[in-house]
């Protein structure tokens, strides 16, 4: 793409497993391709969502490819902590001192807590800058639990949109599932959000509350993990069942007609 | 999920790597975890888009885990082809056919021609009969050409819709593309949709006539293959750069402020 040869490095996006927060461990060569695995090891240079768990994902990775650096030497550079959770591209944050060592020539790593990296993800803005700058951005495979969850779901894969967290308020959080769920009925499309563990059963209640009886709502937890749960029905015969979200595990929602 | 214990098999949804129509093919063991090739392995029960590329896939896969059952006596049923584009739920199939072998206890695959079944491919409704049927549904990992290219985008991935293809009539096409980015710059919602190879160049005119200069556009083809291209854009560079997208591939497309 670059216009002019250059000798800056490449910025890969490296996913991590789906793990984190979990309480089973994936076998990190089970989930993740050789190709994503191998690349990783040989990365020196990083920034990432938090470099402690970054620091952990290289020490899994180095006990199936040696690292070409020793875990002490590698470089992680934390994304700032203000620009996590919204307005990734609004806030400033000072992308050109994130990305010298792609500039200086050394291949890097962007990396997230699990996951596929700027997806659902704090890191677009320095995805935005590298091809701004000329650096070539490689995406490598891994696992997605958005993707792995709608296609577990059986809702309408072909229409989707990811929201990413509903309000917390209770008043326009009801509302807010109510706009999206007549979205949904209008237009076929699968509504995906998701939420933080201890806040799984008060977002499930307003679901069952908000949603009309014959919306499927699906959960998912633990994806691509042993205890893997995807439990897809309409509102309801959740309440039939009167089955309950799991309360320690990162869950997707998804809902759709 | 099941209430009762069954002696139902399990329903796998099978990633296929993403060089189908591509002129480079991925190594499989580069592209796809180890776990979600050895349980594909292991599956003599088939429902996919396409029967000769799944016996293709199988054999690749023969390649890296022996299979469990000779290529020749792989069961592999078809998705109607009549519910293939659109309107997957509506059209009624006979899932409960096709979703026999697992009724009669056998573990079975779902497989598209390329990245994960039942996303931007069909096969949801089949993931949803499954679930209604008190089968098990279990999303394995591999690639998915619309997550990585909105990874690699650089675009908003914390909030983004997939809305599949856009009208081939040019002023309707027109139209769509300009509803889509008064809601890109609303809301900040990134658009992803795709295109089949012989009308990339019809669509990526339409985008440059049709979207302002500031909105960024990101074309995607060949991921995760040797000859990957991710490039991001503005429109206004688009044009002074005079770029083009492939011809010959698949390419997923992205735009948002």
């Amino acid at each position: 793409m670059a216009s002019a040869p250059t000798a800056h490095g490449r910025l890969f996006l490296v996913p991590a497993p789906l793990d984190f927060m979990c309480r089973t461990q994936a076998p990190l060569n089970q989930v993740m391709p050789q190709a994503t695995l191998h690349t990783a090891s040989q990365l020196s240079h990083w920034v990432s969502e938090n470099a402690k768990s970054t620091r952990a994902l290289l020490k899994r990775i180095g006990e199936i490819y040696p690292l070409s650096s020793a875990l002490q030497d590698q470089h992680i550079a934390e994304l700032p902590r203000l620009v996590h959770k919204k307005g990734d591209h609004a806030a400033g944050i000072d992308t050109g001192i994130l990305l010298a060592p792609a500039l200086q020539g050394h291949d890097m790593g962007l990396a997230s807590e699990a996951g596929m990296p700027a997806v659902a993800d704090p890191g677009s803005s320095l995805v935005r800058a590298a091809h701004d700058a000329g650096i070539e951005v490689v995406p490598l495979v891994g696992p997605c639990s958005l993707l792995l969850a709608l296609a577990g779901s059986g809702l309408n894969g072909q229409q989707f949109a990811f929201i990413g967290y509903l309000p917390q308020d209770a008043a326009l959080r009801l509302q807010r599932i109510q706009t999206l769920e007549e979205r949904a009925l209008a237009t076929g499309e699968t509504q995906i959000f998701i939420e933080t563990p201890y806040r799984n059963e008060a977002l499930h209640a307003a679901l069952l509350n908000g949603l009309q009886q014959s919306t499927r709502l699906c959960l998912c937890s633990n994806l691509s993990l042993a205890d893997m749960l995807v439990q897809s029905l309409r509102v309801a015969d959740w309440k039939k069942k009167g089955l309950t979200p799991d309360k320690h595990s990162p869950v997707v929602f998804a809902f759709g007609p």
